[in-house]
């Protein structure tokens, strides 16, 4: 969800050497390619899916990954039609799903707070981004997760978190 | 979800002294007088709630509460509807949504294992259930729960968790 801090993970194992592909970027890359006047990110984002269906952002994903790599991040999974798509693309490779969990109250309070260019100082906006994502089926894939991280503390605590979740599960770095 | 291990926390707390409501119970207490003949639990649950509304569990659980008590737990929230009813009827009262989490493979086992008389010894149905759990809104929950208690390892390891959630967090017992 918006302000959980899942950046924050997906940029420490980049700085271990994974490749990291943010999905959002792979969305934004084609919008400024194919979006219409005026249109919003989040609403060409649920367009692409009409037309291409709900896996679209996975194979997009997958297609942009490039060269092999000994760790791939798909930073941003948005639905349970996603996961699916990654585990037919990905077969024979070993796929960890985990999500970074925040309360929302503290979700809100970062969001407010951070400089995102995306993000919008105005709580009833923030409350409708949240309320998008889990139409996509962000919730469902929250709850089939394999792993979930909470940071709902200090950024050096979930630091800590992370650290400990790439050694001992992903055995990473 | 279907074995997570939610039971057990609520259980704990309902040896604390916590009037504990379980939601499914409600609907069971319901469906024995109201049931059509051949009718699944599940489809009655979604029939209850077109005919009263998605929050329709959430009321009955409430009323079914009695006499005020220091701690009540309501087991088996679905859906962001119910979170939205328990508030307007709660109000004035410390709220706490809580989620107990297990990766599928885990809760799929411990489900294929248990004996209750509403599991399912075969894996699709077992999806199924799921599936049917994530369609009420139940990944809603879980995203927006203000906490998550990770049960992934043993009962012990799980209780300790549970127990020092309701010292630190609840302040109870």
């Amino acid at each position: 969800m918006p302000g959980s801090g899942k950046s924050l993970f997906s940029n420490l194992l980049k700085d271990k050497g994974a490749k990291v592909i943010v999905m959002s970027d792979v969305v934004k890359k084609r919008f400024s390619e194919d979006g219409k006047p005026g249109e919003r990110l989040m609403d060409y984002a649920k367009r692409l899916r009409t037309i291409y269906g709900n896996g679209v952002v996975a194979r997009l994903s997958v297609e942009s990954m490039g060269s092999p790599s000994p760790l791939v991040v798909f930073d941003g999974v948005r639905s349970l039609d996603e996961v699916e798509e990654f585990r037919n693309l990905l077969q024979g490779n070993e796929i960890f799903l985990v999500s970074v969990h925040s309360p929302p109250s503290i979700r809100y309070e970062r969001i407010m707070n951070r400089m995102r260019p995306d993000d919008s100082k105005d709580i009833s906006l923030v409350k409708l981004r949240d309320k998008e994502e889990l139409d996509f089926g962000l919730g469902g894939v929250i709850a089939m997760s394999d792993y979930i991280i909470t940071n709902s503390s200090s950024i050096a605590e979930f630091k800590r978190e992370c650290e400990d979740f790439i050694k001992r599960v992903l055995k990473f770095g």
